[in-house]
């Protein structure tokens, strides 16, 4: 049983994973050492105090060297999902299982919306998690959504194993090359299905599916979390950081505007001082 | 009239001013080339995301530079009040005066207690700023508390106009050398006065005076802005850091715990982009 969970890698979670380790927590920090792909794509930042106008691979290589300086290790695994296990929660990557005291959630936002009736249908042939439930489909007919090439190796999984993939990407040059993938660029504009996912509309078209993959590197937060309180898309904190669930804490974009770099630092640093007050019993709460 | 008033260059202010500038707002900004007393004294800050390991002096310096760069001016003067004039602020600055339509209040937080009926005692008898009611004590016995070293200047302009000082400083080696002025270093338990101030308690010793002044580098929120809704000594503020009073907004050390530069640093940019909202109107609120 760790003492925490960090999940995400952007400037909240490098935030969050460095006062843990100054404070020598047991702790897993879940993540990658691109750390977050809106870190690397930024041109210029201005307004870091710190690190003077840098590109967002600069600001990347800065946190970086500072995590491994201080021997910090990111762990380039996927967590599916978290579970609340009452007094503890458990994170799921794939087939291996994570307990922690507290979970830090700095999961960034999504730019993708969601598709209406994805989260009804949700865990009813709607997934988000090819390894967990692609042998469920083995033989079938899905629709696979994915909004970020890194998925493709699950796509290349999915095909293996569905009879057809009708595949909706959101951006172009996808890789895949299979005969029984039909590729169209777009986004979905409704998940079909009364109490089971049947079938998806994509540019106009109408397939029909047994099941729905979405793959996209920001899960909705209410996915993520069972019973996690969200709001229009963002996690309901308070300004100590806290959840509605005791011990679960988030921190950065995935808690609301502004997207700012250092308000995700200044939140990951709340939190684990949340976390702290938490272990120790002192959460007024 | 101005944007914005930012007051305090602690990491809260030093975030603020770096946003406001990128936001080309017109600005001014309060503080001390010093930054903050805290800043400077830190010994080892090693989760500060952006800057390993770095002394207090270290990361001042690093904020300088990048405020120099880009032309940033920070104003050497001590704003001792400001006034909600009902849609704008002015801050005053001795006998000078600063309208803004908004204010960020990143004041730090002072670790002097407030002695007992001082807030009561405050504008009778009580007084936090030597230039503006020093001479409404000429030839007449004062009483000086004093907290840093910095304040000498006004105890020495305060010696020459009342006739008698009895000055309480909470550290030794003070440099003031004067007739009138009695020097016990000490922190006061109590000021005396039904409807206004009559005396000081100090170190076990009650000794009669019109006037007492509190030289502390942090002025108590409500007394710097009366009005401002506090608790605890800490200002209070939603999560937008807008404090009770529209247009104002509170950032760092001064809305309360943790006292983290990272903590800072976020609120000072959440603080900023609330006053942006604030001056497009579309501040919810």
């Amino acid at each position: 049983m760790y003492d925490l969970l960090i999940i995400g890698s952007g400037p909240a979670g490098v935030s969050a994973a460095l006062s843990a380790e100054a404070r020598h927590l047991d702790f897993l920090w879940f993540g990658s050492r691109s750390l977050s792909p809106k870190i690397e794509k930024a041109e210029c930042i201005m307004n870091y105090p710190g690190l003077p106008k840098v590109t967002g691979t600069e600001m990347r290589d800065a946190f970086l060297s500072q995590i491994d300086g201080l021997g910090i290790k990111i762990r380039e695994e996927r967590v599916n999902s978290i579970y609340d296990m009452g007094g503890y929660y458990t994170a799921l990557v794939n087939e291996k299982m994570y307990d922690g005291k507290t979970v830090i959630l700095a999961t960034g936002v999504s730019n993708s919306r969601e598709i209406p009736s994805e989260s009804r249908l949700l865990g009813k042939g709607v997934s988000y998690c090819a390894t967990c439930d692609g042998e469920l489909y083995r033989g079938k007919r899905i629709a696979v959504v994915c909004t970020d090439s890194s998925f493709e190796e699950e796509i290349e999984f999915l095909a293996g194993l569905a009879s057809e993939v009708f595949l909706c990407t959101s951006y172009k040059d996808c890789g895949i090359r299979r005969d029984n993938v039909r590729h169209v660029v777009g986004y979905p504009t409704e998940i079909l299905g009364e109490n089971r996912a049947a079938g998806i509309i994509c540019g106009g078209e109408t397939v029909e599916a047994e099941g729905v993959f979405c793959l996209r590197p920001c899960v909705t937060p209410a996915a993520l979390l069972p019973g996690l309180a969200a709001e229009g898309g963002h996690i309901q904190v308070d300004r100590q950081q806290r959840t509605n669930l005791p011990g679960c804490f988030a921190a950065g974009d995935c808690t609301g505007r502004p997207y700012q770099y250092a308000k995700a630092v200044g939140e990951g640093n709340v939190a684990l001082h949340s976390v702290l007050n938490y272990l120790n019993g002192t959460d007024e709460r």
